[in-house]
């Protein structure tokens, strides 16, 4: 994250904080208490959680800042908020967050309210630049637990026998038949050369996207499009889930601890031995032209080995994404809360779909860019001390927030995680 | 269980069934629907859940027969509340019963009330002997998770580092500070002969506590007291946790694995090194003449061995039994939910506390008694499955109703369990 | 073990000492140093440590006591070949006993053979009557280990996909179609009544079977040979393994997470469905007449409620045990080391095989005799510590020497155990 | 690995090969059969496999096919020394292989000495480009498990309480006591620019070392020799294990898990807190200014952290090793066997121990290079389906042999791994 140079208008920062604060407590509201309990496996927290962590952010990192006077709202929240922190003290093991039945629901969105209100206050009676800084820290934070909410609770409801879906699906979902075929995969090409990648300038990014630095891309070539399912069931047809020898090591070891034979939520039907997949809204039938989701970088990585191909790396990709604009993406501002299948009259060479519907895998271990600097303090654990065993993603998803994401932006989940929304695009060597 | 003879008199049927049905009820009112939906660990299930497996009980077994054309309530039920029945299908693992955010509190409510409804009509109807038969052991088997409901909720706050209370102590239990002595331990003798245990007659009673068999025993004497945590308290600063020879092997290793140190929910104070424990009413001081409760049958026989004594077989505990009245027990209806000290007036001879404070581990294996059978059909899964690699506990604690207790009554649980209501009662050879 | 109340005539001692440990010498001999350091898994020892282990029980509780100045030979033995003796220190976890290749056999015999040595010149002297008793427990105690050399080489041989033998199969067991049909399962009933069991008098027994005590046995019928792998395999052709109603809880889970299909060492044939088994005597077509072995108590259980009886009671067991002569029974000097057919022409009422071929698994838990107290000192551990969570196996098998059983002998193993030498007799309530 | 453009000549081929054979044979002839059957952890492998599957290797890739129609030694070998190649069928699990104790070692020296004759054979009567190219990868894979047979039979012999020695200490080690201080750490820098790095050329490389590519490498430092470890030993006196924010995340969950509080093999001695290491020479004191050894990349991660540095790209780690000749490395021909610290007297700037003494963990991931293609068929699985998960080392070490490495040579593990002969070398950005 860079800091501002100045002091934020404060009532433009007041109301983006309103905005994106309600934008969370939207994405709550159609769970009881008993949704937002729930953990069902170390990697999900609750949403109850989601929504008093986020707010304990602000609190701990701009209140305490502002106001250093200030009485904690609770002086045990930290140690049942505070996410993986170090520097802040013991914390609640990461495991058991579904064991906190208190603070109940109606105690934690109390707490965000009486936050919000100290925090309207002191927006509007403006901040220096160091608070605003952390404030659009605490922003974008917040949008990514906004992503969170939607990809654990899709999680939590799945392992309940009676699938029960977080909301109906609308209407422009439920006729799952797409209109048309969607293009075939064409490959769009760039040359070699001494290129730069990063975030510069002084809007907002992680400390991780930083600094801009050159590096030598040799020529390559990318997919014009996302992964459908279609393709991906024909590789599972193929006896992809089968064949050591397109599988990387861990990956086969893995695939074979966890039973895998199919993507995460997809369930064959014994009668006729099609395939359902479990969404947002309940039990569907897998689509045929939508972007395959819910797949590991095993799974990515042993398709694209099948496929003649390769995962892309970071660079590539993000090189190739100046050819799109992050508006083209489909967000989670749509409210369909599913992967979308490309236009069938979307020009052939693309490339489409860098933004949104799926995060893609990149064959990137996720590591430190040249000269990177973590930020001071506590909040150098925003990313760093991440950079290792993790693989990034790069695009964003249909449940993220489209003015959460910059072609910069690097996301990073180990190799085996599944249950985030993510999916696969092919590159190939060009020599 | 065994068989009535005659068809139960309707009204007070009905009647019996609308009181234990009320009494669970009240036990889940200070919950609210986080409470009733957090699983701490595989060994414990949402409270949740219990209201509607017991609920599902009567369905399956009562209605389902009574009614032979009945549509169930939801067909889907008994893949979520079937507990342990092989007979009876697949069902949710006992580990994810946490998972289950749906139904919520609110649809369990009204699936009870449903059934209630129906029952009432059944049970004024007139059931046959079969039915009432099925009744009475579904009445027992709802006031055994009425004991549950709160031996779980106690995990499931403890593990909140906030260690929030079930309800406040009642104005008794607050002074702790006992007003005399519990009276010295003494020791009850019996002696040899043949004698005869088990349940027999028509009244009701679990199938493990059948048939009324004959047996030798030996001369004994038994403790005229549980022991107390001011005496467990000497077990442990004389180094009971750390000298091997004292435990058995398995628990030995237990203690070490599990990090053992004091009782369950014992926390040590940094600042003097006294003892908390945490209860239905919070975080309390130890009460040196209130029986040690939450010990393992590991850490009974440890004790027992410092002590120079052993735990009693089932048939001591049974015989010993019969110079008590079930009735002067300390159950869940004084409304203390903790384990209260002897009076220190009590005779000293005793025996006193064989009924209610907390269940007194015996050092006998549960194992079918001579000449039993289990029920017929899945309710024979009900006992009869689990003799094995778990110990018989009786008396009963304060969490237990006091109609559902008799001196006959079994239960079991693995030598390692600390999580019920358990403590300790010594007995000798006598020779 | 009981005291003798005299000096043992020493040139008896003498000579029955080195018979013993010249047959353990003879079980290593087919062994190379290879085969002697392997452990397969925790519950099994390797050769090496048995040849060393019993070797420094002699060391430390013969020649200590007896030579009480004496250098121990090698002061670090007691950290790598100490068993479970809390008592005596640290000692080396006993699943790492697989990681020593030092010190080698050659070295570990030269210690054999230097306290063998040791103890000729201190039996020849004469020896008082407390060491004699602890000579008698060390000459059984090895006998133990004798069982336990060829059961664990059994099961390391096993792991091999190349399946060694331990030795040649010697003639008579090449041929193993049984001349005739063993004959048909019959019942012997024993009538109820007040009945003692368990050691008494001065003759060698172990501490856990005594005092001889009177209890009341009801009366019973049991079978009148052991159960054959041609029943078992009905057994498992009825679909045994698949029908929960037959198994105890913990032995479903059990059966379910080992994946068992069949006793352990039984290989079904691809080709033709058929069973081998693995021996020592390398593989082998399975004996349909010849006692099932390597069953655990789980499945023994099973096999008795799908055979609709049960198992006996060790009680019922030794009372039976009084009706054969253990000279009868087929023992480890037959060097046959597989579970013999029972001869087609033997009586038909038995009991038969009551000693001998394979351990019999009773339904009776482990637990101390009324009465019972363990040895002082370091030997108190080596019974009653254990007397939790394991079942008695009665009757001894083809690896046990005869000069070491009893009537009254009590072998104990958890109910999941599978590598030892065990089988089933089958019991009946006579009501 | 690169074809060869023509035949190699034999001579040459076949004295190559007997050398590299008899260096492995020498390694292991300080060995028993016991010794070289144990595997200590399932990274490790029992000597005996070592022996077995480098010859399988030539059985396998040179023998079969060489001569298309030659019946294998035993048919059955593959199952029990194929190590990964999936490509080549079943095979014994890794955590399995201390379980095989035939064939014995002697079974394994004659298989050895079977296939040399054989090679023999084919070597003098030559070869073509083919099957030269595979036994040049064949003796290459020879010297890694040289290197191996050293790392593994060091972790063999560490678990024996008794600590025994690989071999006596050459004179040279003996007296641990450096004659003068190593020399301060210096740093040396290299400007930014567009570099290549990777092998190119008809000599022999292993596939994931091509192709040589161009990248742009920013300006950096790096230092002129390895971490001593009195450098680390300040580390851990200033609370280097206890403070979370020099770790990485898995870092410190796994020092954690682990009980990591100083190298692998470092024991604390109760007496003064100096340190004593195990080495291949047994128990030695720690020498201050030999490079430390044994330490994860989270440690080297940790060390570097709290240096204030970083660890270097292997990007960084080659272009510096061109300053740097291979043969001033020390590798296991001087037979010391344990890290030499760097001579007092040598020149400040350096760089210097680049090759030999401890492999270099470097902040790189291991990746394929741009344009990276695995060999064809089952060799592909040589290196290319483990790059996931593990970190690149640079440099060799004092149990590489010298003839082995070469600058463009990566080795990988995973960031946990300390059972290897690892060290740290620092790096800096230079801005």
């Amino acid at each position: 994250m860079r800091p501002h140079d100045a002091v934020s208008p404060s009532s433009s920062l007041a109301s983006r904080y309103r905005d994106v604060r309600r934008t969370t407590s939207a994405l709550a509201a159609p769970l009881g208490p008993e949704d937002c309990t729930v953990q069902s496996m170390p990697d999900v927290s609750p949403t109850k959680w989601h929504l008093a962590h986020t707010t304990w952010f602000f609190e701990t990192f701009v209140l305490a800042r502002a106001l250093p006077n200030r009485e904690p709202y609770d002086a045990r929240y930290g140690l049942l908020f505070n996410s993986y922190y170090e520097a802040l003290g013991e914390r609640t093991p990461r495991a058991q967050r579904g064991f906190l039945s208190r603070p109940t629901l109606k105690e934690i969105v109390a707490y965000r309210e009486a936050i919000d209100e100290e925090m309207h206050d002191v927006l509007t009676r403006g901040v220096d630049a160091d608070v605003a800084t952390v404030l659009e820290l605490g922003l974008n934070h917040e949008q990514q637990h906004q992503e969170l909410i939607l990809t654990d609770i899709q999680h939590v409801l799945a392992q309940n026998p009676l699938r029960p879906r977080y909301t109906p699906a609308p209407r422009i979902v439920q006729p799952v038949q797409t209109k048309g075929e969607c293009p075939p995969l064409a490959w769009h090409h760039e040359p070699e050369g001494l290129r730069s990648i990063g975030h510069h300038g002084h809007s907002f990014s992680f400390d991780n996207e930083t600094p801009r630095h050159r590096l030598f891309v040799p020529a390559f070539s990318i997919a014009s499009r996302l992964v459908t399912c279609g393709e991906y069931l024909d590789f599972i047809e193929d006896g992809g889930y089968t064949r050591p020898e397109l599988w990387l090591s861990d990956g086969w070891a893995t695939r074979h601890r966890e039973g895998w034979e199919e993507p995460l939520y997809w369930e064959k039907q014994k009668e006729d031995g099609t395939y359902l997949t479990f969404s947002l809204h309940g039990m569907m039938p897998i689509d045929r032209h939508a972007p395959v989701a819910h797949v590991s970088l095993y799974e990515a990585y042993a398709y694209a080995s099948w496929a003649g191909a390769r995962l892309p790396t970071e660079a590539e990709w993000e090189i190739t994404s100046e050819r799109c604009s992050i508006g083209s993406g489909h967000f989670v501002g749509s409210g369909l809360l599913v992967p979308r299948p490309l236009d069938a009259g979307a020009q052939e060479k693309g490339p489409h779909q860098m933004f949104g519907d799926v995060w893609e895998w990149t064959g990137s271990a996720y590591a430190p860019y040249p000269g990177f600097r973590p930020l001071a303090g506590a909040l150098g654990e925003y990313n760093g001390k991440f950079m290792c065993n993790q693989m990034v993603l790069r695009g964003g998803s249909c449940f993220s927030p489209a003015d959460h994401l910059r072609r910069t932006y690097r996301n990073f989940f180990p190799p085996g995680a599944r249950w985030q929304m993510t999916g696969i695009r092919l590159a190939r060597d060009l020599t």
